[in-house]
């Protein structure tokens, strides 16, 4: 079998979701990370009948977030019932950068702060947590104000620890000389750890510059290690945004990735 | 006059020294911001004279480091010696990245603590300050493993103050929640203050991407004001990378800038 090992689903982005989940069985993949578009263009229930049938379980549904946007209250409770729908413990908050025109990043982050204190009586009610996920800093001002594992905990401490948890994705945290203290901090908010490596150059926009494990220059198995120390033992999921990745069959990808994540971060 | 402004000749990077040394004059502006590689080219005796014939002032040359290469130690005596030639008080240093193949990041960060070090009693008689400058987070592994203003100051706090201080730069460190505090620890540490606004999209290879100030969302003002509250009473460099800017006229460049640091700095 293959662990703690989980395939988030943006890694094979153009994978369908039947294919996919066959897939993963094939490969003795059984936990998969999965994000709302592709849930909803193949509808919820039928998604988490279809993952459950095939023994799989979902550790993760990405995204809630984007507070910065106008409906992001009814449209972050519908991200919740969703992962509730889907069986999944997890909601990634990529919580949005700046409004546009704006150059107040305080207020963003207050707005944050606040609007995640909205959602977690919902959260609450439908067993899901919330995750914070600080995102590279290249990203603070259009996708993500939450820029460090330590402001991320800041924001996540007013609320209990089954309510709000956060993201440590290897990619997005690696470069902080402070974050293996921000993962000793963390303990048991630690709700999701993903792992991607980081590879230069960077492209156009940056968004699709990942590297599968073992690519790049991250030490993915010392985030193991630490995030373990702090008491996590959760799933460990390969996150991958390229567009090279991303244009191969989806069963070489995964092979590669499962490959990936026994080299380098086990 | 033009204050405390001073222009970085990477803004103007296609100006040929003696035409910026002339477009500065001609728009009241008496400080300047060299690098090497110009200086070079033009010949280090002749741009010292130059600069100081106009009777411009050179604020900072850019810059050593890259404590990653071989050869750095003669390579940065050398700088040493050519800012002091051009009576610059500052040489910026920017450490450089991870060593080919390495995932080492601790190792290189300690690297470029004793690199420094080694370098303190030739910038005491040339009497050159190091100015050690932390880089956003997405240059880390290629360019430099400083990437915010607290590691910075850890990494001059062993040295007289003197001897070695830090740049603030809005561009690398605006997205930090911790940089009022630490810009408040720096206090006499601050040896440059350089000033480029956020953009996104950001480019491929991401290094020509800045904004003239005023273009993005930086809070400009509000880094001034905190680096006055700090004590910092120099120059305010204006240093925008970016292929758009680089292909227009340097003195209408220059004009700008000056116009984006009048509205957005003072």
């Amino acid at each position: 079998m293959t662990g703690r090992f989980a395939l988030n689903s943006a890694t094979t982005k153009h994978w369908p979701l039947p294919d996919l989940v066959a897939g993963c069985v094939a490969a003795g993949v059984d936990k998969v990370g999965l994000w709302r578009e592709e849930v909803a263009g193949f509808g919820v229930g039928r998604a988490a009948k279809l993952v459950r049938d095939a023994g799989l379980t979902v550790t993760s549904l990405c995204r809630g977030g984007f507070f910065n946007t106008g409906g992001w209250l009814d449209e972050n409770r519908r991200a919740i019932d969703e992962a509730a729908a889907l069986g999944a413990p997890v909601l990634v908050l990529v919580s949005g950068g700046l409004p546009d025109g704006s150059r107040d990043v305080d207020a963003a982050r207050a707005h944050v702060g606040s609007a995640i204190g909205e959602l977690v009586p919902h959260a609450l009610a439908a067993g899901v947590r919330l995750a914070i996920e600080p995102l590279h800093p290249m990203f603070c001002s259009d996708r993500c104000v939450v820029a460090t594992l330590g402001h991320a905990l800041d924001l996540a401490e007013p609320y209990p620890v089954e309510a709000v948890g956060v993201v440590v994705d290897t990619y997005h945290l690696w470069w902080d000389d402070r974050v293996w203290a921000g993962i000793a901090r963390a303990g048991e908010r630690i709700a999701c750890f993903q792992v991607a490596d980081w590879i230069t150059p960077l492209p156009a926009g940056v968004l699709l510059g990942r590297g599968l494990p073992g690519t790049g220059c991250v030490e993915l198995r010392r985030f193991r290690e630490a995030v373990d120390a702090a008491g996590y033992a959760g799933p460990v999921e390969v996150e991958v945004f390229h567009a090279d990745v991303w244009d191969r069959p989806g069963a070489e990808v995964l092979a590669e990735a499962l490959a990936g994540y026994r080299t380098h971060v086990v």
